[in-house]
């Protein structure tokens, strides 16, 4: 943990080497494929790089984006995140990995940091950030595991974090017209402010343990499913759920809206895509098939850790 | 063309024939599958059949969907249609036909009638609906031709309709994040309401005339393009260009949004899915190819009829 000031420059800096070591660990246990950088600029102020993995051994298509951007306020942001004008800062690190084996969950990890500011004085500051998982086979024990390593993270900062966010990210990623969630969830949360009973410093710090959880947390996932074989049914009911994925990223997703409608790099802000995905009309997996435990699954208010 | 009097039945009647016709249409055409059929209720009022083909010669999958239902109209109406409190009414028949073949374009079309009342008193009426065609590879003359059969439908019922309605459809079918159009455009127009310069027959008219111009332009082109052959390469820019289908439905397409919001029948809105979909990051096409060809001609404001 840093006990440099705590800042634009150092979180940035910060958030710049989580990319940079997420991605080494990655590449080293996928054992074929290498991340490819696009570092790109944004017109109004700031920029990324976005580092995408594709065809690899275990990982068919994913990426891990770093960005800092800053502005003026904008009058679409104004209106969508009920701001006041002025100048902003925002940077972060958003991951999204779709592997090829059906049995190795699918993966979105975000942490960022935002800061208001007019005339050179913060006006606000917030953290927010979460991991959920999305098995397109949901492994009871693996979920309960899963679940676990984000609230040991959480319960080295605050009691409350891991009851708290692991309800926000329920609700977060659900998808009303499927009455589904998009997976076994995890833990969201925004807007985290510091405060005089959770100063600046513990606020970061919390962010920086979640940042640090990822890497570990999906590679054991990783080496637990990877050699399980599979068949086409298999590869079918995963065509599907990535289906799911992308109705949730493209319907719901406050951050892909968002990015969408402020005129955000539109390929850094899609890499959360699978490589495909497949719809068939009214499809219902039969009665006590491993398609059907899943969906009997995806439900809001599954207390994991003591299933 | 009826001279029974126009009303919520006589419309309804109408669409539900419509539906019939454009289904025996198509399965002619296709030749192998058969349209299956799913009548559903909706809980506040009235229902639908919404009717599927799959996997046949020329479709891979496709929807024909008539519907008519009515109620109150909800708070949440109120504030997305901009309405006043009452009870509406609303039937319409939707198409979304995907090919199998990357030389078969996908194509949309949409009829709709809308009646909005306060104590049994029509309070507003109009029409809406529209046909728009996304082909895999753009064809000029094709796309000319598909033009023209819009502009001689519209042109029998009213000089402006045409230019209107096409400079609508170019605006509507619109992906500002791609910067591209979803394909060669057609007519779009919403709330046609009559006026004493356009009467409610002349606006019903209009109506019917456009979803009879469905079925036979488009088995023009099944006929015209079903037997060409295509290579893996074709098909690979079919589901790419698939995924863009879905990031307009998903991301734009006001009646996927209204119904995803209002609690529509779920199955029903996403029969416009494509069977399948895939992303590639970054994809740009070789200078000079047939992909680079047809990604220069998604633009808006292409005269087709004087290309």
């Amino acid at each position: 943990m840093t006990t440099a000031p705590i800042n634009q420059t150092t979180i940035s800096t910060w958030f710049k080497g989580l990319q940079a070591r997420i991605c080494q660990a990655l590449e080293q246990e996928d054992g074929k494929a290498t991340f490819q950088e696009d570092a790109w600029q944004r017109e109004g102020g700031g920029g990324g790089r976005t580092r995408i993995i594709q065809q690899g051994n275990v990982l068919e298509k994913g990426g891990v984006a770093f960005s800092a951007v800053h502005g003026a306020i904008t009058e679409v942001m104004q209106q969508k995140l009920k701001m006041p004008s002025g100048e902003f800062f925002a940077t972060g690190v958003s991951i999204v990995l779709h592997p090829y084996s059906p049995h190795v969950p699918i993966i979105h990890m975000n942490v960022r940091y935002f800061e208001l500011s007019q005339d050179d004085q913060i006006h606000q500051q917030w953290f927010g950030g979460g991991i959920d998982l999305t098995p397109i086979y949901i492994v009871p024990t693996q979920a309960k595991w899963f679940h676990q390593q984000l609230k040991q993270v959480c319960d080295q900062y605050h009691p409350d974090y891991y009851p708290q966010y692991k309800s926000w990210a329920d609700d977060y990623f659900y998808l009303p017209h499927r009455k589904e969630t998009r997976g076994v969830g995890g833990i969201f949360f925004d807007r985290l402010q510091p405060s005089d009973t959770n100063p600046l410093e513990s606020c970061w710090h919390f962010v920086q343990a979640v940042g640090e959880a990822f890497a570990p947390t999906y590679i054991h996932l990783m080496q637990e499913n990877k050699t399980k074989t599979f068949d086409e049914q298999a590869k079918a009911w995963q065509s599907l759920r990535r289906s799911r994925y992308v109705e949730f990223n493209l319907v719901y997703d406050a951050g892909t809206k968002f990015g969408l409608e402020t005129n955000g790099r539109t390929e850094s802000i899609l890499m959360s895509m699978p490589p495909e995905a497949h719809w068939r009309y009214n499809y219902q997996p039969d009665k006590d098939t491993p398609e059907a435990h899943t969906l009997q699954h995806l439900k809001k208010e599954i207390d994991w850790i003591n299933l």
